[in-house]
């Protein structure tokens, strides 16, 4: 533990020497960098520096670094902070959101809103792939991936998307790999608009013809030969078409080859039939509105479920079922070999983040309501908009279909306008169609009060009359039978199961996550605090600019903050995903290789140490990737690049690099890289993944990178949710800026611009207030105190384990950037013991295990962050130390094949058992570093245990099984 | 595990069938009542029962029975009182708050905030009575302790008390049980003026002659007579004298024979010396500037600290250091014998609520910022106010005093109103004092533009020159040496450590918490989330009342429900405690009688099974205690109450009843009761403990009662918070409401009121809108529900119970009220097993034990609530029963001395431990109820493990420690 005593008398200082202003502005960065100032002292002694500039001298290219600091604002206090956000909200104007869309009104239960969005233990969670300690979220997305396939009726849901627009794309995707046949997909006539867009930005890229049928579909599907079709249902008009006219599509679609995929609404399937049952092959959609903030349109999780013999193409996560080293059921990501990570270029999908943290509230709502509550909302809303209906037509104004869920689409012929601003007066917004036409749709929020003033808004009067139906669509199907969405129905049951499945699970509340390349940094919580006032939460995407002033504000200051941080000249926060911004950022480069006639140029070089991201990037983006191989000492190998730049030189378009490169060191040869591939024609894209790095030291925007997506969620403090949400914009020079998204609802973007990314405008906005709020109470100083403080941590670890890890790659002077990789490949020859048994073993110590054999098979990568303090660091570096002791005794043979390694992780059951057969003892089993070793001091442990023992996932994948198991499952 | 299938299917019933109004009106009702319909059904099967109606009529008197619904507004949905809340919150106007007078502008860190005021693991958790399941909130109040006694220089502190005003009067009465001569106390000229009217309050009723001293106390000391002095420092009007003035006064109060009393600042007390070093005997004051909200004046944690040799005479909860079982020091609540609900009316106070979830707010607002921290805030606002007093002098004005810490008092003749509307009019609440007199005090919320908007309200310009010191009391002891403030200073290491410690208890997030007499029921997230709106958090006691028109309106509300909830004619929520509750009820009567004349009215009939907290406040108010015995089956023995009448007929003030019984029965002779005692004279007090029983069922005002005090944190939700806050409002009749508690600075109560209880004018305002919201969401039909089922759920137990362990009492037909008594007295004859062994065993099942020999040593009391479901019943049920058989294998030998009854609990260390010679198994000790039984059902477990073994109270005791040991007593 380091205890920091006070150093001098507290009296010494006079009154007089402390300033009222720095009181409140100094705080915040000693709040967010953990290092205590002596502590950091002592860390440089250790690596025989005298201060932090000579690390920087000797770890950083000098020809690189920034000679000014950045030009921020002066830092604000939280109090500031928090100050000028509820001010920002207070410009925002939430109306009740009956504008539809694919968004709308709900109401969050307060128990899940505080004990699930609110609290750390969710979401400081990492992505679960240590899955025996993150049974709590992977439980809450089985409930979820129940959700969905139960109330779809398509037997394989995966653990979320990013969107419903990018959902669809992803189907359309899934069916172009699917049916070789056919270049058409086909769109419903009545696709959300935002989804015709997205989908449009995606297949240029892939030379896919998007058609939009004119009249029926099935007239359509004999004109065109499509490979797939989108059903929207109900429409975005609101429209309900009968069960044997969806049927009739799906099988005139399944007679020509292609795959029907239908977007669909949750809320509406409780009450109308199941999508499978009249025969798509994919659904998608958006959960939303279970109970998720409108966000002004993000972050949501999107959904997609599949029929049976699709699963092995589903894109993105897939929670499922397995067992553990001792036969208990056990969950973990099923199928992992489609992702990104694994298949690089021939993944099912770019896609990388989820929506975790939004799907595990989505799955809780259906929880605490259960299907008889989910029902009585989806009756209720669907008899309020059969009210208006009636309503509207007594008062002589057209209904354009009788047969609706929610939404109605209305005839008000040269009203339009002043309909929309009545019922904006009256605290309600509505959708704006054209001049003669507007559309409502029914929320949870809305109130008896609301559907008067609706009503009224038209110049109709409510009653109780009702008016259409649900075209004959009524569910027969049961959905969530599943014990868990019909037992935790009051608030004290939720409550405890909540806290139950948070308990399950490791986060940044407990301890360290020390994951190379995730930069598991403070999430502090006056970031998160704003994210929940109404006027950030409760905004619809499609309101009307004036009624979001304090979105626009914020959106554009963090954007000019970000293009100044990375040296850019414009940023685009649309992309809400790190995948999303590679994609966008070279869909921005295709574009502009394509506005100088050169169409050709399609090869994108990507080095064999980067991310599987960029591959599956690059893929989706029509373009042609050409690996550049290392050196051995894990640089770019520059004979190789300048021999692949010759080979592909009229036809190459981009290098895709990361810096400090994936094996964590600033490559001295970057700038050299630059101009090479510039020299050729190329474009730079710098992969802002560890842009923890850089900020304030140098700018990828100014030593010769075009491009680069960042992520918010790893540099600028949003927290991964356990998985997700996150947000990767996009920023590029000028030259590319004219190729930046756009979006069809929103004046937003340029004209000239490559389309929507993104279904929302701006993307997951909703959690932009976090890294507003990061970059106003670090300002200049404080972000590069940041980064030179992960910078300083990573070295202080890489020199504590070098002597006992060899740290694979160095730079220049032995120094790393921000995270080093030990490289176990040795030992594992040696004693028989993996990087798994050593991540496993990590958990009995007290730790999240870094990241595993990322960027090199073999090795652990140790991503410390400047937010952990000293104690922290040393905790973990005496783990590692211990651990390779244990693996001296395996080497020795003193331990056999039943060693505590291999048995790792220790669950209480198995060290509270009757029984210990093992040739180690149970102390040595669950308390290696002692029993008072716990991340907070003081002698009392509060060690975490896993809840499961080592999962076996290839059982799983064997044998899947993707919602929820029965409880007998579970028995003793 | 109770699991609802869908009864029919979900076909089944038409769109038509659900109206949309039900939808959102019916939800809460069902949110806080856990037992869902066909369970309700079951558990009336179990009783032999058909309907709710037949318990009803078996369990209560049918004479006290309501024959009609409470006349309350349509219940509210979750929704509407979210917004109904939020517009009043947006009613009240905080400003900067300038005013002081002991509430001061502070800035709460958002991580204290969110994982401590908003964490329900913090929030719902009990009082630790249960030390070894609450060592979390232990170590919190330790520090809270340390924090007191370190800056005021006095070894003990207290665990907290109501507020600062209440601390003063609590300190007069441990002077007045210390020192035997003089009759008066003497207060300091510079007393805040609610101090001074409280302690009147308190000091009629004893017969203490309080003087405000006029000018120097040295005088007043050779002029009065004091038993007890108290010194306010800084003064109510800033300003702070000279040590050697505050030594001279102690020096000639010692030489009188008379105590000192210190009212002091925490804050101040970082740069000032400590109220030990000139010779304060006692430390009070307020802890409320340490970041918790203004809260329009309460909740806040007072405090108290005294000089060795006083320890014994401590009012309120102290937090000791003891060791447990294994020798393992551990922390739980010492000296317990000076309490109310031992000593009864010999206690050394009323008080039985504190302020816990406040206090440890503030002790970790001291562990996040260091001494250092403290230091720098404390010097930031000196400074501030020296730049205003010299902005002023500059200007032509006169500040009063030139030695102050933070607050001046100002002379701006005929200008008073005109400052303080200025003032206002830029956003800051000063302290009017008369037409020329205005006073400013700076908190840590004032920023620079608030400091010059504050001078120019004056007519004065900021500048950088400063006026003023310290009266030469710069501090010269360290303070917050002990590592727990010299460690947690980033969010990360303060986020883990409010982590770790609340992992360390039970709280109704874990399970159940089955206190008798307690009601610990759900406490809603709904009712909880708007006291952090800044309308409700922000806004100081003493602003104006146009700037709290919410409060007001709310306030108003709430009396008047709580007064047709009771049946009485008025109800005043001043009192912030029972405690105060009972204290301003017994008052009442006392002035009743007085104003007929009948001032020898001072016998108060106190049954033998009442709440200690009643003859303590009775001794309180000045009366005097005659106990009423008991029959064999527990009720009131009319005999001797009738006896007792006639035997103090003409000096019969009153009588204290509990109703239901504290025996957990519906006596029928409630009303004769009444009429007896009204027929001599006498007033009759039902204490509301047990009003859970009878909201919506019967009231007791129109039963018989003249008075009671309510528990809103009992009866209508406001959390425990661990210990405290509470909240215990007055209810009287028509002819006790001219005696109601009033206030000198707002106009609240009667003109002919008995003065303040608490020292703001709405004791814990902060914390109503829970209780608003729970009577708002429930309405009349969901109140009189929630009665319904706690009785039916104590009748459950009791019968499930009653085969197993003795049932003690019951009513005319066996039935019991809202909680049952199990007798273990037999058993523990048999078998050595004691009620201790039983409670401690019950956390190895996973449960929190009843309450333990109240009122009868020897029995448990179980209260079950509402709020808990079927599953969780039972699962204490068969816990209980299955204890029982291990009873048996104690009784017949089986089991020797070394059982598992006698050793629980049993921890994590023991239960792990590599040697193990218990002649019970592991299993058996850890996981008597198996391996999967959680309150979260599905086969985890999730069982909770207490942080230590069985505590040694009388260890602590005797070797008393009331500050945070070193961390070397926690070592291997």
């Amino acid at each position: 533990m380091s205890v920091v005593h006070a150093t001098d008398h507290p009296t010494a200082a006079a009154p007089e020497a402390v300033p009222a202003a720095d009181l409140r502005a100094a705080a915040f960065v000693h709040r967010h960098v953990g290092v205590a100032e002596d502590d950091r002292a002592a860390m440089l002694r250790t690596l025989g520096l005298d201060d932090v500039e000579q690390l920087l001298q000797r770890a950083v290219p000098q020809r690189i670094r920034l000679r000014e600091p950045l030009a921020l604002p002066a830092p604000m206090s939280e109090h500031q902070a928090q100050t000028a956000l509820a001010e920002l909200a207070g410009r925002n104007r939430p109306c009740t959101a009956m504008i539809g869309l694919g968004y709308h009104g709900t109401l969050t239960p307060a128990v899940i809103r505080r004990n699930v969005l609110e609290d750390p233990a969710w979401y400081t969670a990492y992505t679960p792939y240590q899955p025996e300690i993150s049974q709590g979220r992977l439980e809450a997305l089985l409930n979820f991936q129940t959700v969905v396939s139960d109330l779809t009726g398509l037997p394989i849901a995966g653990a979320s998307l990013l969107d419903e627009s990018t959902a669809v794309a992803e189907a359309m995707a899934l069916c172009r790999r699917t049916v070789k046949k056919g270049a058409v997909f086909l769109l419903d006539a009545d696709t959300l608009p935002q989804t015709v867009a997205v989908v449009r930005t995606r297949a240029r890229a892939l030379g896919i013809d998007v058609v939009v049928a004119e009249g029926d579909l099935v007239t359509a599907l004999q004109t065109h030969e499509a490979f797939g079709v989108l059903v929207q249902t109900p429409g975005a008009s609101g429209a309900l078409r009968p069960v044997e006219e969806l049927a009739a599509v799906a099988d005139k679609a399944h007679e020509n080859g292609a795959m029907v995929v239908a977007a669909c609404d949750l809320l509406a399937l409780t009450i109308t039939a199941d999508v499978a049952s009249w025969g798509a092959d994919i659904a998608v959609g958006s959960s939303q509105r279970l109970g998720v903030p409108l966000f002004y349109g993000g972050p949501h999780a999107g959904f997609m479920a599949v029929r049976e013999g699709l699963q092995r193409s589903l894109p993105g996560r897939l929670v499922g079922v397995s067992v553990d080293a001792d036969g208990t059921p056990a969950y973990r990501l099923a199928l992992q070999t489609r992702e990104q990570h694994i298949r690089r270029e021939k993944a099912t999908s770019n896609i990388c983040t989820a929506q975790v943290l939004l799907a595990v509230a989505a799955g809780m709502y259906a929880v605490y309501h259960g299907p008889e509550g989910l029902r009585r909302i989806a009756l209720g809303l669907h008899r309020s908009a059969r009210r208006v209906a009636a309503a509207l037509q007594a008062a002589g104004i057209v209904v354009r279909h009788t047969s609706f869920f929610d939404t109605l689409e209305v005839s008000v012929p040269h009203r339009g306008r002043a309909v929309v601003a009545a019922a904006r007066q009256a605290g309600l917004h509505i959708r704006a169609i054209d001049a003669d036409t507007v559309g409502v749709s029914i929320g949870e929020d809305a109130t008896e009060h609301d559907l008067q003033n609706l009503c009224e808004a038209f110049g109709a009067t409510l009653t109780d009359d009702v008016l259409g139906d649900l075209a004959g669509q009524r569910r027969t199907r049961d959905f969530l039978t599943h014990p868990v969405f019909n037992t935790h129905h009051s608030e004290t049951q939720m409550l405890r199961y909540l806290r139950a499945l948070s308990d399950r699970d490791f986060a940044l509340d407990r301890g360290m996550i020390p994951l190379g390349s995730c930069t598991m940094k403070l999430n502090a919580t006056t970031e998160m605090e704003p994210i929940s006032l109404p006027g950030f939460a409760d905004l619809h995407p499609f309101a009307p600019k004036e009624d979001a002033g304090g979105y626009h504000d914020l959106v554009a200051t963090l954007e000019e903050w970000l293009a100044e941080i990375t040296g850019y000249a414009r940023v685009s926060i649309q992309p809400n995903a790190g995948s999303q911004g590679e994609f966008a950022g070279l869909l921005a480069i295709r574009a502009y290789h394509r506005s100088r006639g050169d169409d050709e140029r399609v090869v994108c070089l990507i080095p064999s140490s980067a991310h599987g991201t960029n591959a599956a990037s690059a893929a989706m983006a029509g373009m042609k990737v050409v690996v550049v191989g290392a050196t051995p000492d894990g640089a770019v190998d520059m004979d190789d690049l300048h021999a692949k730049i010759e080979a592909h030189r009229d036809r190459l378009a981009a290098i895709m690099v990361t810096y400090p490169s994936t094996h964590g060191v600033f490559e001295e040869t970057i700038t050299d890289l630059c101009d090479a591939v510039h020299e050729a024609g190329g474009q730079v894209y710098v992969d802002g993944a560890n842009l923890n790095a850089l900020v304030g030291l140098a700018k990828p925007g100014e030593f010769g990178a075009d491009v680069s997506h960042l992520n918010l969620h790893k540099t600028f403090c949003i927290p991964h949710g356990g998985g997700g949400p996150g947000v990767g914009p996009v920023a590029v020079g000028a030259h590319l800026a004219p190729f930046l998204p756009s979006h069809p609802m929103l004046d937003v973007g340029p004209a000239t611009g490559v389309g929507p990314i993104s279904g929302a405008p701006y993307g997951s906005a909703g959690i932009l207030p976090i890294s507003w709020a990061y970059i106003a109470m670090m300002g200049a100083d404080g972000l590069r105190r940041a980064t030179e403080q992960a910078v300083l941590s990573a070295n202080y670890v890489a020199r504590r384990l070098g002597e006992h890890y060899p740290v694979l790659y160095t730079g220049r002077d032995g120094f790393v950037a921000h995270e080093c990789i030990l490289d176990l490949r040795a030992l594992t020859k040696a004693s028989g013991i993996t990087v798994d048994d050593v991540a496993k073993r990590l958990i009995d110590y007290g730790f999240h295990a870094p990241t595993m054999s990322f960027p090199v098979a073999g090795t652990l990568m140790v991503e410390p962050t400047e937010s952990e303090d000293l104690a922290e660091l040393d905790r973990f570096c005496e783990a590692m130390i211990s651990i390779r002791a244990e693996i001296a005794r395996v080497e020795s043979g003193e331990w056999g094949a039943d060693n505590p390694l291999a048995q790792a992780p220790h669950t209480l059951a198995r060290v509270t058992a009757d029984e210990w057969d093992h040739p180690y003892s149970r102390t040595v089993a669950a308390y290696p570093a002692g029993r008072g070793s716990g991340p907070v001091a003081a002698g009392r442990g509060d060690k975490y245990w896993p809840a499961v023992a080592r999962i076996d996932g290839a059982y799983g994948d064997r044998n899947l099984v993707c919602s929820c198991p029965p409880p007998e499952a579970f028995e003793d």
